[in-house]
């Protein structure tokens, strides 16, 4: 239960299984695309951090230079799919080393046949270093050519971002006796960063018959010739390197250093299967009894942490991870909500980088903040290099030319602010990291309480604080007054915000100290924030249901279950102002919050409001963020059917395609979720003040569950089995 | 007087002088870029016609396939400007034969020396065709390396509008015996259009060691090396051809027929050179006493001339001709009002090519039309391949990127349907062909004429007719009512239509009667044509101004004079919402409309207008398009100092780039209408409904100003000398 299988070359599904076999190491990750390139194919390496600026969306991973192109051909006739005879076929991607095969048998349009095979890997253990095997058994004599190019040509859906600075050919030295090393050095058009890629040619079987370095500009390539004879394997391995500038002052000599340093494809593949094992060791999850569960579970681990910034904490999770163009490589509160969980159970140091990097971005919240008249940190919605604000403003409407799409989420959700804070003391909570929380994690909470202090907005008439205009989890509905989602996740943080200042003060008092003087934590303040969570306005029902937002209940009531069967999501049905006066919601809000802070609510207020809004979400086309919040909600109810559904939905996202986009890239908050619905939901672990327990509610044909997650620094074992 | 000249490389300059070393031959133009390349050069070739999508500016002239690639390594060491010395440099645009040539010395980093030159020119004889040749004279002994590639790496700005299809090598065959042709054949990705570009690498002085084919995906090149003797001369010529799957259904074979039926570089330079020849015995203007008049008048033709479409009546002329990025190759007004003159009087042929276009995208213009209500033929204001309206709607606001600004001219400067009946009158009356007006002539003027009968607005209370919420050409007043040039053109298209039907009645009674029957010219709608000739509204005052629109002269008042100097346009100035409020306007207006419609106003009516309407127009920093009319209109008023001020500022616009941005193209309606100032201004050329006269008023420095025109299909030379 370690591979994703394909048995067959199917060009209309080419862009999803691009996303499906993504490899990658934390520190870059490449597509799934095939070494020798189709027309349409959408082939991307994405390296963490490498941004420049594009149209509309302001900024966007650059595709960087191509390290996959490598072209065989068969006594001259250039190997290709899409002509001649495919009379075998079979791709794998093995989870437990990160390594992608592909093996097949080809005849060329000249009779030519050849078995051959890519095997493809970059390294866990050297980040900069990703290899490539290929091997050829010809069933004809003659020759057999190898071209191995790195291509600085690569664009962004068409937007190019490279601009050539050079390129040469190391002169072979006695050390490297062979395949001499080859570079190409490219900068992004505007951020100005450099990358150098690096690469050697290295013939293992057959026998050589010429090899050439072709010199051409931003295409350097090295071919090489050998002889075919019937049924003897051929081997020839292309080993890469990347570096850029964010990684030190001299990448190129960084990248020839890396790539020098492979010492052959054994050497180098077994070093990256213990680099994977260790990983293995810290997060695998077994599920016995649901292999569908099983391969899901393993699958959604490792593209998380393929994406996963081991070295850096200047760089975030997009929610596409790093395998796809969708949402441009920019973090959203899928990081924090539904990725950090995992990592803060699994992979603290992980979860660290990434709370590091909301920490380095503050004096971009804070910026923000005060450009609305606002104090503290308001963190951007969608947020990339700098944690400037990177949602678009405007898109195009692609039905009429004269018309544009204003997009609100960046203007108007402001509970990000609280979901970092939420994760912040999550990691603590699990970690025990005090050094963190005091050095980092305490300004954080603190200057995000100060933020929702000052947007509270006092209504006189009322004689309580409102958040108004907002837009809470549940995206059919915008512009809305006091949604319960944002409120209460304010209010917890403004609560939080006196628990850790409380904590600081005896655990710290120079750094409680400073930070009351320089954030200005003055005793009038203090009384504000406590006044904003004594007055914020969340309005409940008496039988327990909760108001989404003002007016919730007021408008058109649906039960979607009246829409089944249905291919499109309720807001498409209805229109985007239709969605907006119906209580038809895209994912669980008023639910979402009951999750999250699932100790402060009652049984009966929880189910109350399972019991109003699930039959009000659009599981099914609506966020992908959705069911596996719904899944743990559901598990902690006991409505056991309705977990299973909406896990398995969840779970299905990437693999199955089942909402058609995953060739934008991995659903990364839904892969997140899903392995929280196991770990929370059927496991039923969950963590306290004062230690971990878990209440486990397996789904009937699963016999057991294990896993080891982190406490206070310790690894915990957890084995669920069903009686 | 036939040569532009550059003495210095000046980096800084790169894209003025790129635009201004634009070589072409009516069906490609390339920018004048250097072979070598550098960072941040915008190298372009643009082929006609070929355009492909591009987000907010719906499509455009994709940047082809580079055929320019052309390095020289001494040595081993790669030539380029920004290193090692240049002792030497000096660049030569012949406008004579269009060849371009650039003679340097170089000394390497390492101290190898040697004087290089590239000559290039696109053929006028063979259009698919453009050759570089390549002289070096080595002062070292050594070896000389030359690398020649076609690239299809091409972007437009960053965008990338072609996948590559295929390339190969053709085996050298006995007919060839020099420099076999390799080929790339690239598409386009959203329009589908083929190009395939070869080219051949020949050796003609010099000892070659070797020679290599590097089959590099999208960039195949050809790389030869000889001897280096110091003193001797090394020379090596590139041939190139493209051609279009707009040219023919198999571009591969067409491109590769014409690359090697160049038989050597002085056969086809010779051909060109003959061509050109002819081209110039038909064009040229001939100015004494005034050498940046002359070289001005050469250089603008020469820029008209590599732009006009010679074999294909299926595009037009953008408003940068083909040589930049500015406007994305749409063509404007700017075709019909300022460049088409030049070709009616010059060439006959290119300017019923251009006309054809026009007739082309009827259907176009009928779907816009009906697509806001109304009936007949709106041209749309920027029009590409298929005359669909491709204004771009939003462009953002780079001060503000929450904001963007809506482009209006799209759907309110319907003064376009005039414009194009207009030149189609104009293009009748000079030449005499009668049967290009019954063909396609006549129903364009119908049917814009109809589009102007269904548009105008019946206003009860005033008991006429009205166009409001339109854009005249002054473009710093949008959505206004009764645009005096609007209004009165619309007025001469449906006076216009009557002369055309009477005469076609009696010319063709038979293509009157279908036209009749096709376009449903009932009684009725005649009559209603009548009505709304009779009774549209123009305003004019007592003592003869008429007003630029309803409520113009109510406007605060401006006299420019005040602001001077100044380096910022009065639009800047004021704001744009400013601008509005002002009587300052951008180019002439109800003065444009008299130097048009010039035989139906009196003296007194003229003077009175020119004397009210020049100090309130922007000439500096208005639109480039203001200056050459405002120069006839003081001719034609006597107004000699003023005439040669607006002349000059009109000459200088890209030669000394006084606007900063003729690094984005040629501005092509200010050359033409440069060369209306000299024939229409200063020569006083009128042409009549029975003949033509010349009233010369030439500035008192001018000896002379000589030209030919055809007049109904025969060769008219005038001469006009100052007493």
């Amino acid at each position: 239960m370690w591979t994703i299988h394909e048995e067959s070359f199917q060009a209309q599904a080419q862009h999803h299984k691009e996303t499906i076999f993504t490899i990658g190491n934390g520190y870059l990750s490449t597509r799934g695309a095939f070494e020798e390139g189709y027309p349409g194919d959408r082939r991307a390496t994405f390296v963490h951090g490498v941004f420049d600026a594009a149209p509309i969306v302001f900024t966007e991973l650059a595709n960087a230079p191509d390290w996959l192109p490598l072209v065989v051909l068969l006594d001259g006739e250039r190997f290709s799919m899409d002509i001649g005879q495919l009379t075998a076929y079979a791709r794998t991607l093995d989870l437990q080393t990160g390594t992608l095969a592909r093996r097949l048998r080809w005849v060329s349009p000249g009779g030519k046949a050849a078995t051959i095979s890519f095997e493809r890997f970059t390294s866990l253990a050297d980040p900069h270093i990703a290899l490539i095997r290929c091997r050829i058994t010809p069933e004809f004599e003659g020759t057999v050519e190898v071209r191995a190019t790195l291509n600085g040509n690569t664009d962004n859906e068409g937007l190019m971002h490279w601009r050539w600075i050079g390129q040469g050919a190391l002169p072979r030295s006695s050390e490297h006796k062979r395949g001499s090393a080859v570079f190409l050095h490219n900068r992004t058009r505007q951020s100005q960063i450099d990358l150098v890629s690096a690469m050697r040619l290295v013939g293992v079987m057959g026998r050589r018959l010429t090899e050439h370095f072709w010199d051409v500009e931003n295409a350097p390539t090295l071919s090489m010739t050998l002889a075919a004879r019937s049924g003897r394997q051929i081997i020839v391995d292309k080993f890469v390197s990347l570096a850029t500038s964010r990684d030190g002052s001299d990448p190129r000599a960084l990248a020839l250093e890396h790539v020098n340093a492979i010492v052959d494809w054994p050497a180098a593949l077994q070093a990256n299967a213990d680099a994977w094992a260790k990983e293995w060791e810290r997060c695998d999850l077994v599920i016995e009894g649901d292999e569908e569960a099983q391969i899901v579970m393993r699958f959604n681990l490792f593209q998380l942490l393929i994406a996963a910034p081991r070295h850096d904490n200047r760089v975030n999770i997009g929610a596409k991870t790093l395998s796809g163009f969708g949402y441009r490589g920019h973090a959203f509160w899928d990081t924090e909500i539904f990725m950090l969980p995992v990592f803060i159970l699994t992979s603290p140091a992980i979860a660290r980088n990434l709370l590091d990097y909301r920490y380095l971005t503050l004096p971009a919240a804070r910026a923000k903040a005060k450009a609305s008249g606002y104090e503290g940190a308001w963190y951007a919605w969608e947020s990339a290099s700098t944690g400037e604000e990177v949602t678009p403003t405007w898109i195009p409407d692609f039905r009429d030319r004269k018309k544009l799409a204003r997009v609100w989420t960046g203007d108007l959700a402001i509970h990000i602010s609280a979901d970092v804070a939420y994760a912040a003391r999550q990691y603590w909570r699990v970690s025990g990291d005090n050094e963190w929380m005091r050095a980092h994690g305490a300004e954080l909470i603190l200057e995000t309480a100060k933020f929702f202090a000052s947007r509270a907005e006092w209504n006189a008439e009322a004689q309580r604080y409102d958040y108004t205009d907002v837009i809470g989890p549940d995206e059919n509905h915008d512009h809305v007054n006091n949604n319960a989602y944002t409120n209460r996740l304010a209010q917890w943080n403004l609560q939080t915000a006196f628990q850790i200042l409380d904590w600081l003060q005896q655990d710290a008092p120079e750094k409680a100290a400073e930070l009351i003087q320089r954030l200005d934590l003055s005793a009038e303040r203090l009384a504000h924030w406590r006044e904003v969570i004594e007055k914020l306005h969340i309005h409940t029902l008496p039988g327990g249901v909760i108001e989404q937002f003002d007016g919730f209940l007021q408008l058109k009531d649906a039960n979607l279950a009246e829409y089944e069967p249905r291919t499109r999501s309720m807001q498409e049905i209805f229109g985007i102002e239709g969605a907006n006066q119906y209580q038809a919601i895209k994912q669980p809000d008023v639910v979402m919050m009951q999750v999250l802070l699932h100790e402060e609510y009652s049984e009966a207020s929880r189910r109350a409001n399972y019991d109003y809004y699930n039959p009000r979400t659009d599981h099914t086309y609506g966020s992908s963020l959705g069911p596996s919040i719904q899944a743990i909600a559901a598990c902690r109810m006991g409505y056991a059917e309705d977990a299973y559904e909406h896990f398995i939905r969840s779970a299905r996202a990437d693999l199955r395609d089942v909402r058609g986009n995953a060739g934008d890239g991995i659903h990364a908050a839904s892969a997140a979720g899903t392995w929280q619905a196991v770990i929370l939901g059927f496991a039923g672990l969950e963590i306290t003040d004062d230690g971990w327990r878990v209440n486990p509610r397996l789904p009937a044909h699963w016999k057991r569950v294990a896993f080891t997650f982190f406490y206070r620094g310790q690894a915990q074992k957890v084995e669920v089995t069903n009686p």
